[in-house]
């Protein structure tokens, strides 16, 4: 939709979506900044209150992506009220209430609406001073790429949705702790470390939000598989066909000149649709230390260097090793 | 779903969802507040680019029901891109950015997801000094009720849509009109006058939205019924069984003493589901003659007194005259 919205001219507006970023950021004053970002989608586990603590954390996330804190939050509820029950909404509010919670974010609000098919989602609202705001347009050639959680989100909930995981069954767990941790600690050991550019992996998928940084901030990029941290049982599945709508549109569209070392499998989980995935960072080598050091103490153990950021011609590469 | 939301306690929390006001305020400094409210819903007109018109004014309304000034908005899309065209998706996007850029609001960005049946709104910001922002919690005993749109959109929308309005064909247009004008207007007219009671009248319909005005103020009203707005074949439409669901879920929700003097229909008009419907003003009686001029001006010639604010015990009265 984004060739229909008008052109902004404007001061205060610090980031409109001409830059595929995140979140939209406007300016209050000189220190400070409105984050507004909005997220919703249909059930992707089985369990309510799971389904909205996902939910509210992939919201959260933009805002994090930003460098920034959340606000307030509205929710936003598409419900069958004729074949659902309300109660069945309630333990859906509960786990995206217990989220923002956690995350410091007071819920004042929402919208509900009569839908054949169940969704769920935020819109959040945070605040960060402008100077110190993380977004995809700062990456500098000789940056390092690094990715704070394992990708297969997609893959693995097609899995489930699909009823193919039965001896996988607990393959899900470590996907389903990831998508309701918040990228809140990853942001903060970021903002610490002195970075400035961030991005979350989420609809789009690595390559895709990767491709965003590389658009905004003028650049190319190598990345590794091997070095990209991947959930258990994420190319099993891939390797099945358990691939969402997402994640084939998003690999179609991928225009990546894809190694022959790669297998479909693999190429799938570089263009895997996430939800609630992880910061995808840009970090200057100097940086690099303080920012894993830093990322170790904020419980993101699957963080890892995934590649490095080129000069605009070198595009986009994919290598194995 | 407002009792699933945790309870807030927060001295920056202006307004929350307890008092089911149009928006969440949130004080950002002694001097700002933000206001922010979202709403949605599936298509209503034929036209795309009304129907996006449409969708754009009624989110707005809810910032101005604030007595605030709208900042920057984000599309919320649903659409069966196997269905619908793109193009069609750009109509809508169109005409949602016509209103919003006479409202001097900015579009930011979005959200769009896959859906089998097409649903459009918008998230909206906007900013109010605490100490001028309009609610529903200010109405006292005395006070006249001031209704700035005609009744009826619910009833005449669903007439189209079941292909009834034959030779009415025309009695739309006014209500196409009245839904994609702004309640900027109407507002500014509200402040000049020293209004500080307002909502929006939309989807619980007057007595619904009423109904929040006297619970949130602790207070009693009494309309009467013709000197209410109506546009013209609203009635004719409701007897003739064009009534929306959500009307005919108001109606049984509205726990009114209805006078014998009125008719089903004449009911149903009451408690209507409007989209971006008008304003409804509580103003002291020695305000009202200001109101009424500045509402002159502002070129809101449907705008009546409908009746009067009550002390608590006079719960709420409907009569003909």
């Amino acid at each position: 939709m984004l060739r229909h919205l008008p052109r902004i001219e404007d001061v205060n507006v610090l980031v409109d979506a001409a830059t595929r970023d995140d979140a939209a950021v406007y300016r209050l004053a000189p220190d400070r900044a409105l984050v507004a970002t909005v997220d919703f989608f249909t059930p992707i586990v089985d369990d309510a209150a799971s389904w909205g603590a996902i939910a509210a954390a992939n919201a959260l996330s933009d805002v994090y992506a930003m460098g920034a804190r959340p606000l307030f939050a509205l929710n936003l509820v598409g419900w069958p009220r004729e074949k659902l029950s309300l109660d069945l909404l309630g333990e859906v509010l509960r786990g995206a209430a217990e989220v923002t919670r956690r995350a410091g974010c007071l819920l004042l609000g929402g919208h509900s609406i009569d839908d054949p098919e169940p969704k769920f989602g935020l819109v959040v609202l945070g605040e960060v001073h402008p100077d110190r705001m993380l977004t995809n347009a700062t990456a500098q050639p000789g940056d390092r790429l690094v990715l704070t959680k394992p990708l297969g989100t997609g893959i693995l909930t097609t899995a489930l949705k699909r009823d193919l995981l039965d001896e996988w069954a607990t393959a899900l767990e470590p996907a389903l702790r990831s998508m309701t941790t918040l990228n809140e600690g990853a942001a903060r050991a970021a903002l610490a470390a002195g970075v400035r550019c961030a991005t979350d992996v989420t609809g789009f998928g690595l390559i895709g939000h990767l491709r965003n940084i590389l658009a905004a901030s003028n650049v190319g990029a190598r990345i590794a598989f091997a070095k990209v941290p991947l959930f258990d049982g994420a190319l099993e599945f891939a390797k099945r066909g358990a691939v969402p709508g997402g994640t084939r549109r998003n690999y179609e569209a991928a225009d990546v000149a894809w190694p022959a070392e790669l297998d479909e499998a693999e190429r799938l989980l570089l263009v895997d649709a996430q939800t609630s995935g992880g910061l995808l960072l840009a970090v200057a080598p100097t940086c690099l230390p303080a920012l894993l050091a830093g990322l170790e103490q904020e419980a993101t153990p699957a963080a890892a260097v995934i590649g490095e950021i080129l000069p605009p011609a070198g595009g986009l590469r994919v290598v194995r090793q």
